[in-house]
């Protein structure tokens, strides 16, 4: 049996978690918690699906449970209280309430003597770890966050919500121009509209008042009106046709001098190409729960980020095996 | 003053440690030590050098020695001797030794209570780390890692060892088709002349057999014979005016399938385009050498790779200052 893993929330995260423990031997689906009613749901793979209600009555048959809701209402409640009998990873991506999230997760998983893994994923995840490193090993530098080609669904909710748009879909571009400049080593300073562009793929109700959506969309604050953004209106056949995937990536790139003088200039680039922007996270997820468990086994406990999990952990190999085969 | 260093070796990485302290604020630089007459040197930064063999006299006024020298007679016998009594860092590169390395140096350290990380740089080390958390995170793939372009110091000096040639210069090439279709995800079965080509810059001595040269270097085995090797005859004025640097390089990449049938390709790649290899090799050094002696003072000991350190370590700002600025 290995690991024993259940999901909280069934999404297309907890689908994509699903599917990523079926690539790892060592792990297996316990079983899918839900605040739905458990009977009018089937999973893709047919396990088993609860009311996370009585998620205790499991709680020996569980070794990590990986939640899958939304940060701006679920983690934020359900972490916490989930770390006080599990160990537990979270995908928790707001910036901003990050500190105040790891707070609480930390007093409950101290308490239990659990190990709780947060904002696992892309970013916050392998982008903050490859930002980490970059400015740990070449301090004298700066680095460069650039996001897509791919669908933000935050963008895209926010177009959904305006008068007469009955679907849309966005994406983010970054400004090729201002990728080359950084991974030249030009060090450039760069607006918001300098480093990314926005695509948008609107369909409208008939009738409504295409001028006004494409004003509202180009001067909404925050999402849009400090970019340049372009605005289509197609049908529903194209949008389902050419937009139902949810690609992403993105690039962190880390620009340092060295030399007794900084005479010379070094790159570090780290880049993900993503086909499924929810799959690959649930696939980070996955791995970060092989390691809380690990961790936990050692004795270890509290909350946790990418930062504080030796890469070992991450890996179902042991020591000896990983030197052998990967350094 | 900070983390207090000892280097042990004073060649280009020696020196690219010493510079690379520089841009720590946490650390200092206690000396240097050498086997050379300490009286017949001097240093970029006019720190004081020492004999190698009064290094115990200098014990307490050291939180960790960086290891410089080299692979093949140096690093076997100085790691595991100077665990004995210092934490230590090395970038011991022998892939095929570094396991029986690995067990010298854990039964010094283990005895000793330090904490010695070996095999650090970008190959073994920041490369490594990418190859294992790529296939953690993305099971079901494949990688690949490319070297250059860059200066082999290995293949330069295999060539100044042919009878008739004065100095040489041999460059590593990824071909590039071969990253192109890795990047899409086309997973090609590479050999090993598919993946890189060599190109070399010979300076040879006065009336040598340029023809016999040449033949010598494209079937040396191991070194060319698998190779595409091209050979350029130069002067001694065109290889110091063009190739004195020591740039290197090169990238990993992983490419995945997720979904239930997986049907989406994710790729995960990790590039670096450096100016100077040893220099940057120095900094990766620099930041493990914090992270050893912050390890040690947690009371952890015995020998280490980047697989077993939490990146946190290697920064000198604390968990909370991390979360805030980089997660």
């Amino acid at each position: 049996m290995g690991i024993k893993i259940g999901i909280v929330g069934y999404g297309n995260l907890g689908r994509g978690v699903e599917s990523a423990i079926l690539q790892n031997e060592d792990m297996s689906l316990y079983g899918v918690f839900t605040r739905r009613n458990p009977e009018t749901m089937t999973t893709l793979t047919n396990v088993p699906v609860y009311s996370v209600d009585e998620i205790l009555n499991h709680k020996e048959n569980i070794d990590v449970l990986i939640l899958c809701g939304g940060s701006a209402t679920d983690l934020p409640v359900q972490t916490p209280k989930m770390a006080e009998n599990f160990n537990v990873i979270d995908s928790f991506d707001t910036h901003a309430k990050i500190p105040a999230h790891f707070e609480k997760v930390n007093e409950s998983a101290e308490k239990s003597g659990k190990v709780a893994i947060i904002s696992v994923g892309w970013d916050p995840g392998m982008f903050s770890l490859n930002r980490l490193m970059g400015q740990a090993i070449l301090p004298c530098g700066k680095d460069y966050t650039f996001w897509g080609k791919g669908v933000s669904q935050g963008h895209s909710d926010a177009i959904r919500r305006i008068d007469g748009v009955l679907d849309a879909r966005q994406y983010t571009i970054p400004v090729e121009a201002a990728v080359e400049a950084v991974r030249n080593g030009e060090n450039p300073e760069l607006s918001t509209r300098e480093k990314h562009t926005r695509e948008c793929f609107v369909v409208a109700e008939d009738g409504a008042d295409l001028k006004r959506i494409e004003d509202e969309i180009k001067t909404m604050p925050n999402y849009f009106a400090d970019y340049d953004t372009t605005v289509h209106f197609i049908t529903m056949e194209e949008l389902q046709r050419d937009h139902k995937g949810l690609p992403h990536g993105g690039v962190v790139i880390r620009c340092g001098k060295t030399g007794l003088n900084e005479e010379n200039t070094n790159i570090i680039e780290y880049k993900l190409n993503l086909d499924s922007n929810p799959e690959f996270t649930s696939s980070v997820l996955v791995a970060y729960a092989r390691a809380a468990v690990r961790m936990n086994k050692e004795g270890m406990k509290g909350c946790k980020t990418v930062f504080d999990v030796a890469p070992a952990y991450l890996s179902g190999q042991t020591g000896e095996e990983l030197r052998k085969n990967l350094l």
